[in-house]
């Protein structure tokens, strides 16, 4: 048994890596490219191959760590080790023992959380949330997700607390390709954003967003590419951001009035990479929605960055539990 | 001391007192109206006159009493006694030492909370509450209150918690008077459908509503107007009930999505009044709003009805704190 252990963040573009000592640092880490083809068994093996190259750099032999915690972008069953739906991996199409086969191929012990509870657990833990008591996580991506902190505690309710993402927001707007109407995520979700602005762009309106797309070689609307073009003053991206930042408000806004929150942590990609700056305009746009005013919670953009999901992770196996 | 104690509702319209005994049962009642002139003073006298009926009825001495427990509506200090701001009361313009004025006139102690959070304690420890450990109080009447019960404790966050009314639903939508925009309170709040009301039928608008009103010998529209109006297919009541019930069903999905709640209990005056089959359609316009349809929260009226109040403000003396 080792003082060191690996977190694994299982995105639906890459696998994130890391092996973490006994004080939380990160002693080596690897990124590589999440399969697109041969669903499960392939998706397993790219996984052992980040941890053995995150391995490697750190020194150590995979079957001598402690363990390996890992963030899945899904419905976790943690206590069998299975996820069960991951709409965003390809090929996930049934439940299927995730840890049981990582166990097998590395030889050490294999626990799995949802992603995005993961990312929430590490800011808690030794992030933008270690001094806090109580707050929200809003995970700004492809998706929205988040997770709520209640007295250092993650809320589970019944299993599936922490949707921010799918409150509604705006009664009679946009759908969700689920179905749900006038959400967060309608607005504000990565994917969602993407597709309003190719429909603009269907529709004759000109934007610079899918020009710096294909400059920077990618495939979709990356965070990268949504913070060039608003650099660059795009129409288009001004105005869809604006909408996400009104319905990120919104959302901030109803946490606060019904939990009275300390602070709201703003992570995820399109979160973190636009950082403070919007941070704070999403505070500004909270404001007015407060029953409470005089009592506003702090904003503050998470802290551990793009290794936040995995370190997240490593604490599945370095604490008892991760959370209660 | 007696086994007995005393719960007051102080409303804007009515204060109820009762006399509870030691299982919590109702030995005595009065209700008597809520001054409207002579502020804080006058409604002290009310709310002694209200407890010396209930008293007499009980055949106990006010000042035998094990206590009184006062539901206030508005900001309430409990630790120094203190009713800060109470929109809802004539002539309460700045705060004022309720609880001591009342414990002077009655010789036996008296506490104070907030009405709306006595009411959601009432209904977990003795209604509809009492089988659940989790769920969310949306108190439905003159506006929309509410309360959170978390693994059976009332969440409180810095104090401020449990605003389920001033959710938004709809970003962009109507205004309360307090100039918050699309919020739960604006669509559903009974003071603000009466508004919308008044505003149609100085727009030409034909409605029974006023007609039922004078009937009654109302100055307001009530519930039981509201009711009525509703059996009698009057168009504009059936379109304001259905604008409450959809930003009711948002509100609940909301609550549900983020913390994954075992149930919604509906009270307040309309609430109560409408009883089951309103609950039942709130349930049912959630139901698309839900992240997880198949898990949906059950949505039970609030069961100790008009006493509801009165009954929780008494625990403020029956149970050591009233909440944690």
């Amino acid at each position: 048994m080792s003082h060191l252990s690996a977190g694994v963040d299982l995105g639906g573009t890459k696998i994130q890596a890391a092996i973490i000592d006994g004080k939380h640092a990160v002693r080596g880490k690897a990124r590589v490219a999440t399969p697109t083809a041969g669903g499960p068994d392939a998706i397993v093996e790219a996984i052992v191959s980040a941890v053995r190259e995150a391995a490697d750099a750190a020194d150590v032999e995979v079957a001598h760590l402690g363990g390996i915690g890992i963030g899945a972008p899904g419905a976790v069953d943690a206590e069998r080790g299975v996820l069960a739906q991951a709409p965003n991996l390809a090929g996930w199409d049934a439940p299927y023992p995730l840890a049981q086969h990582v166990e097998a191929a590395c030889g050490c012990k294999v626990r799995l959380g949802n992603d995005v509870t993961m990312a929430v657990l590490g800011e808690r833990e030794l992030g933008a949330g270690s001094q806090l008591q109580s707050f929200a996580g809003i995970w700004w991506g492809t998706g929205v997700g988040g997770g709520i902190v209640l007295d250092r505690e993650l809320w589970h309710g019944r299993g599936a607390a922490g949707e921010v993402g799918h409150m509604v927001v705006r009664l009679g707007g946009l759908a969700e390709p689920n179905g749900l109407i006038g959400t967060l995520e309608a607005y504000a979700g990565r994917r969602n954003m993407e597709a309003r602005a190719r429909a603009a762009v269907a529709g004759g309106r000109s934007t610079l967003l899918f020009d710096l797309m294909a400059a920077k070689g990618k495939s979709q609307l990356s965070s990268s590419v949504w913070q060039q073009a608003l650099e660059s003053g795009d129409g288009l991206a001004v105005e869809l951001i604006d909408d996400a930042v009104e319905a990120l408000a919104a959302a901030a806004a109803n946490l606060v009035n019904v939990l009275d929150l300390e602070a709201i942590i703003v992570g995820g990609g399109l979160g973190s990479r636009l950082g403070q700056p919007l941070a704070d305009r999403i505070a500004r746009a909270t404001q007015p929605h407060l029953f409470q005013p005089a009592l506003p919670p702090r904003f503050i953009v998470a802290e551990l960055g793009d290794l936040g999901g995995a370190i997240g992770a490593s604490l599945l196996i370095t604490e008892h539990h991760g959370d209660r």
